[in-house]
């Protein structure tokens, strides 16, 4: 979807970021990713958004990658989950990932998608096949268990037949969170490094190195 | 402050849990600190509180312990940053604790008090003072750099002389984070388990088994 174009304005080619090319900050989430790499929970992050009552609500999730060549980030969940009911209403979260080892914090704000079986976009639906296809049989089968928050059920509502590994469940949702501001914090160095991307309304980020 | 009661109504004793008695999800909390605590970051989590535009936002703060013999979990800030105003408009948050190595999440919702230089309560001033004296060097010379947030100053602006270890900055502030809700989920187990702590009017935790 987003491309680089070349000019030759001053003499010599001048990189240009077109809109809905890859954000700035996408090479050092990038490497972070790598440099974490041995460690399954650097693919985790914490994801808050705002119950109906104006409160927070703050909890881990698992990052399934990128929706292909875009920024917006992939992140699964139950249509029954009390987060659905909370993101219908706001769709706005803000992401905190931190990576243990290499020390490095992406705060990220931005808008949510809720790609759930009724959404009426057909590269989208596609996008949420893929997405359940994608999963582990481990992972398709907890959206066939018993009502996430209620009173513990019987053992037997957590046993049942495994889904169809093509066709998702009606209650697998597929979150898009999209990016519009980024807080980028080193801890590593003396003092720490602070940068902050802001997606302006030309579809260009901004970028500001700023106090730690 | 909190105390436990025996009684013996039934023949045997059965354990009555006191209005500020610690907390029946602490001992487990405690638990996970221990069995995590090779690992620096397990006393990192992640705190979600509400902008005053209603966005949420969160990001990775520092566990300092409970205040004495309360509930009340200790972080503290620089009274320049973006949270303090944030907290001072809504005094609410939820904390989500993630312990990668023996997989529990614990979520937090409570609310919070701001300790700061000119709170009023001399008990809470000398708590706030204890907590500062508890700091290294290192996390006390940060209240002494330039403004966080602001446009990256000069490298002066990070060399400031060390404070006094006995006085806290004027900016520098004690959180201290009073949860009335736990949901506490064990990613290991088949199914995962999950249980949920709700403080009631009379100080009493509701304990419940839930879905995960």
């Amino acid at each position: 979807m987003g491309h680089w174009a070349w000019e030759n304005n001053f003499g010599s080619p001048v990189l240009l970021i077109v809109n809905m090319a890859i954000a700035p900050w996408r090479s050092y989430l990038a490497s972070a990713l790598k440099k974490n790499r041995t460690q399954p929970h650097s693919r985790y992050f914490q994801l808050a958004t705002v119950r109906s009552d104006g409160t927070p609500a703050n909890r881990t999730v698992v990052f399934r990658g990128f929706l292909e060549d875009s920024n917006k980030l992939k992140i699964i969940t139950d249509a029954r989950s009390q987060k659905i009911t909370e993101i219908y209403i706001r769709q706005w979260g803000e992401i905190c990932w931190y990576f243990t080892n290499s020390r490095e914090q992406f705060r990220i704000a931005g808008n949510i998608i809720v790609i759930d079986a009724n959404y009426e976009n057909s590269q989208l639906q596609r996008a949420r096949e893929l997405t359940w296809q994608e999963l582990s049989d481990n992972a398709r089968i907890q959206f066939a268990w018993a009502h996430p928050g209620k009173p513990r059920a019987n053992p037997e509502a957590f046993s049942p037949p495994q889904p169809d590994e093509n066709k998702p469940l009606d209650n697998f949702c597929l979150l898009l969170f999209e990016p519009v501001k980024v807080d980028y914090l080193r801890l590593r160095g003396e003092p720490q490094n602070r940068t902050l991307y802001v997606l302006d309304e030309k579809g260009i980020w901004d970028v500001v190195e700023v106090n730690p």
